[in-house]
Formats: C-alpha cells, structure tokens, sequence
C-alpha cells in the first residue's frame, strides 16, 4: 500500500489530491487505486508574499502530517510565456518541495501536458474535461475546486505510470524464469 | 536592540550574517550595530532539488532557532538576464522566507544594486569590494565566504536605512514639540 500526495500549487490557491493504491493480491497487475481526501489551501489575498508563504508551509504540514504520503507529485513549471507568474511560483513550489522531503516523501514533478495526456488522452484538454475524467476514474461526485482535480490528475497520473512499469517489470522476470 | 538576518539564497550555497543593533542612550541617534555571526549553508551538490531544498530548510530552521532574529532581509532578485537560475533561486527563497515569517520575524527584501550603493557607495561594485566595506563597517578580519560576506552586506544596509528612518523620525518629532 502507498499514499500518494498531489499537489498543484499556486501563489493564492493550492489543491492537493491524496490517493491510496494497493496491489490486489487475487488479481495481480490489477489496477487499484482509492480515492483518500482532496482540497484547497488558500491563501490570504492581501497579504505580502513572505506571509502567504508561511500559511502554505503550516497548511502543507498539516496535510503530510495527517495522510503521511510515500510520494509527492507536484506539477512541473517552465518559464514559457509568462515568465513572471513562473517565478513566483518557483517560491510555492520550493516551500512543498522542502517540506515533503524532510519529510521523507519522495518529490516527482510532471508536466501539466503529460498529465492532461495520461488522464485525458490529450495533452491540450482544458481543465474541466480532465475534472471529468477525474471523477470518472475515481467514482466521485463534482469535485468542487479546480485546483483539487488539478491535484488529483497529478496524484492519479503518477499511481498509473508506477502501475505500468510494476507489470512491465513482472512480464520481465517472468520471461527471465521461463 | 534588535537581531538582524540577512540571507543570501543560492541553489548550493546559502550565506547569512547575523547583526545585532542598539540605541545608545547616551549618544542619542549614534549607529550602534555589532556583528553577531556570520556563514554559509552549503547543500549536496549531486542530489535532487528537493533534497537540496529540505537541507536547505533544516538550516535555516537552525539558525533561525539560535539567533531569533526580528528581521530577515533577502536578496531581491528579478528576472533579468538569466530567467532559469532566477526560477531555481526562487525555490530557494520560498524556503527561506516561508520559514521566516513562520517564526515571526518580518521579512524585507532589497536589490543587490542598491545594497551596492548603500554599503560600497556604487550599484556596480564588485562582490569583493563590498566584502572590503563589509569588514571595514563590522570591524571584522578577512570574511572567508564572498556568500557570507554578501549576507551580512543585506543585513547591514537594512540596519543603516532603519537607522537613517529612526533618526529622522526624531528630527521630525523634535520640530513638531518646538
């Protein structure tokens, strides 16, 4: 059994998704993954960035405390065409970032365009269809924030891309045995 | 009296020089400040960003643990000519001044052209003529680390421009009671 924790951050808002995923031991390979809590961490609008950052680490603490995930996925940033927003972001990020591996979670980061690819089948989806598919997966009612389906995209993604090459690798030392 | 941290955030090495200043009593309006500690944190060169940001977080919480400064003052950075290291850079300041302001401290950010000015009385001065400034101020011997050298630098300039205010201030006051 692993927790996984994602987490789409930003400079007001946060989502963070957490999942849980088991290997069945009737059907081995078997996809199996749980639907454990997602939210928001918001942040106060008026306050200066030195504040708001330190409300996102308290918030950030609560959460590793309380789900103790292996493993933290946090979206990936490229300075790309606003350059600006990225950077501030960058402090968002190091705050999570640094705070889950002292934690002792290991930190993945993937694209935005990889993830909509992986859950939507497009890498070019816009939010709501990958929502969508989100709850569809899941088996959950609306999700109500965006930026907690954002989270749980990240968290989902990663728990099928450790699936894939769990079976890959158990094809490969059945071939090794045979 | 107050303590005053000045940080220096790099993505491997972190300086920080610790002041302490203090009103005379018997020389109202005298610049009172005394060098309290000063050096670098130096992450793990080879491992991952977040590994790097967690170290980073653990010595921070360190130093803010022993000197308990009331003000935190930060390298500002924009930008400018290299965008990707100023987004790594920005991890690193998320870290450092969520850390701060959880402990309570405030936190005052300043561009390193006009702590330039203001310690070597030229925006365009080289790191080694600040260092100079630097030792001369402080009454200190040669500061090993350009990066602590440049931490104690922030810190130095917010004590002057606090300083400069306080006096002011009173010039005003004493106008008003006359």
């Amino acid at each position: 059994m692993s927790i996984i924790l994602g987490i789409d951050p930003g400079s007001h808002i946060t989502g963070f998704g957490v999942l849980r995923t088991q290997n069945s031991q009737k059907q081995r390979g078997s996809f199996n993954v749980e639907h454990v809590s997602h939210g928001v961490i918001m942040l106060p609008k008026n306050a200066d960035l030195a504040t708001r950052l330190a409300e996102l680490s308290l918030g950030m603490e609560q959460i590793l405390k309380k789900y103790k995930p292996q493993h933290v996925v946090i979206e990936k940033i490229f300075l790309g065409r606003n350059p600006d927003s990225a950077f501030k972001l960058g402090h968002a990020r190091g705050v999570i970032m640094s705070l889950a591996a002292r934690d002792g979670a290991t930190v993945h980061e993937y694209a935005t365009r990889v993830v909509k690819k992986g859950i939507a089948g497009n890498g070019s989806a816009d939010k709501l269809q990958v929502q969508l598919m989100v709850q569809r997966i899941l088996k959950l009612p609306k999700i109500e924030k965006i930026d907690a389906s954002d989270a749980l995209a990240l968290a989902l993604y990663y728990a099928q891309c450790v699936n894939v090459n769990e079976s890959w690798d158990r094809i490969k030392s059945r071939e090794v045995t045979l």
